[in-house]
């Protein structure tokens, strides 16, 4: 079991519950992604120490428990969002120009920007690769559509850096594409590969989204408020990116001249000092709270699309899940 | 038709030959690509005005055209190996650091790497999901196979970037991967749509290797000793990367002391005038003259593989096309 869940008190019953499923999952990527190339499988090795929560694993093998039981091609399925996601993570580190992650150095940092390119997509094309192993060409399909979409989203992040005139609803889109999007995707495949109804596919992935949306939000506030000996991770790169997240859209639109001005001379300024600053005022206004009440409301609306499933062992470890998304400190 | 194959003489017969259907798999590629978000349309359409000569597509084409006739399953794996080179195009302007393509900036250049990386991203998801839209699994696999194999080529060039000791072998396997593995992937899917028998697939593909290395050894030429405002591109791009590419090997090879010592200096020298220097004892030795060579027999084994197609006007052009792939000066 990931040591990220620790503190949530839900590692014991994760491990006891789909622990050995995760391992399988864990033995798939290892074996999809072993290369003759010795660099390769460096960069590899390298990547496995930074690869975190296995949320998105989670996420699929526990809808498919809770829709009646896990399958192999589950445990594919599995693997292949989380090499998805590890992809987007080496891609996203090159982006930021982020030297650590997970307390481990970047690809980019330990070898070089090449480098992560390249095994990004290395990743990338053995998803794909890996998806198509199974019977038909379903899971391909969703999972090239999501995908697609999430780059859409973190494209859409880029041209909006600087924008501050960013609303709360223009981010609510971009945190949906850029990371709800492969949580969505998750439980979906996690119950409909279980043969489950439309109605309840459906209602897994509002579960997911909801999730993925609040997991972001808070995640966005680890960003700034955040302890990097902690999070493992370079933080303040949202403030360094000027990328806009819903604590600071609060707070501009909270603040009457001149305190706006000012606020907005902080967003743009390079000062060492100017992070820490803008994390005051947050602190001092309800920007953090409404950020939090935000998170807390799409882990609610998560809960209620687990309504019209079965009470079961995994519903309640999803329902437990929501409550760690946006509680996390790390 | 594109203005890339102008001065071949093969313009006009491609164009009265499969000029439709090319057409055709540019729409295919512009209805998958046209995105509702302004900013991702603009990146492409500015993407389109540097994809260059369509060799890939074509291969695809004429390979079912030489084996009994283009079906719409063609076209659309046509967009989908057009798409997946163009990702590898956009990431490798990353890579290079390149400032222009075809005489159009490059994306890095024009916005920002971010936008490269993301964008190249977008072009693979894309190029994935196309895939999954036939009826099997089958082309998804074969194209997760391939674009594995070219990414990893691609991680094996970066590692071998400043070894002045690597040899003939080892940068033919580099290149077979980076570059001859997609085109051997388009005439192999070409021959097999059209229900080739096994045979005939793998003599396809091997034209389709053998097209492709050839190819890549002129281009590597053309790094060394073209003119920028011929070919339209950033060159030098090998040189200063520290790549070593053919012509190079050749005369390390046939270097004794104190040439080769001065040889390994000007390979490492960052002086304005070293590339040109390079050139001119290049063209002093027989180093050009044997790449050149080593690229005919490429080209003719390319050529032989055709053989036992039936003879036809698709098989004529693809005999044609390996001419191109040595002779091109951009």
């Amino acid at each position: 079991m990931s040591k990220d869940l620790a503190g949530s008190g839900l590692p014991a019953r994760v491990e006891d519950f789909i622990g050995k499923q995760l391992q399988e999952v864990e033995k798939i990527l290892f074996a999809e992604l072993e290369s003759t190339n010795p660099y390769v499988t460096d960069v590899f090795v390298h990547v496995t120490r930074f690869r975190g929560k296995r949320l998105r694993p989670m996420l699929l093998l526990l809808s498919a428990a809770a829709n009646g039981g896990i399958t192999e091609d589950h445990k594919t399925l599995a693997a292949v969002v989380e090499m998805i996601h590890t992809a987007t993570l080496v891609h996203d580190d090159v982006l930021d120009e982020a030297a650590t992650r997970r307390h481990v150095a970047t690809v980019n940092a330990r070898w070089n920007n090449e480098t992560s390119v390249l095994f990004g997509d290395y990743l990338f094309t053995h998803a794909f690769h890996l998806a198509s192993s199974l019977g038909s060409t379903h899971a391909c399909r969703q999972i090239g559509h999501a995908t697609n979409i999430v780059c859409e989203g973190e494209l859409s992040q880029i041209r909006e850096r600087g924008n501050l005139d960013l609303d709360e609803q223009s981010y609510l889109r971009i945190i949906d594409a850029k990371t709800a999007e492969l949580c969505a995707l998750a439980c979906r495949l996690g119950a409909e590969y279980a043969d489950s109804d439309g109605s309840v596919v459906e209602s897994f992935e509002q579960f997911g989204r909801s999730l993925g949306i609040a997991f972001q939000i808070a995640d966005d506030l680890l960003d700034i408020l955040g302890d990097e000996n902690e999070t493992g991770k370079s933080l303040g790169s949202d403030f360094d990116k000027q990328k806009l997240t819903l604590p600071v859209i609060r707070l501009l639109e909270q603040s009457a001249e001149p305190e706006a001005s000012d606020l907005r001379d902080l967003l743009t300024s390079s000062d060492a000092g100017a992070r820490s600053e803008l994390a005051a005022r947050l602190q001092r206004s309800d920007a953090v709270e409404y950020a939090r009440s935000q998170a807390q409301e799409h882990a609610a609306t998560a809960r209620r699309c687990l309504e019209s499933a079965a009470d079961s062992p995994a519903r309640k470890i999803l329902e437990e899940l929501t409550e760690f998304a946006v509680q996390r400190a790390f």
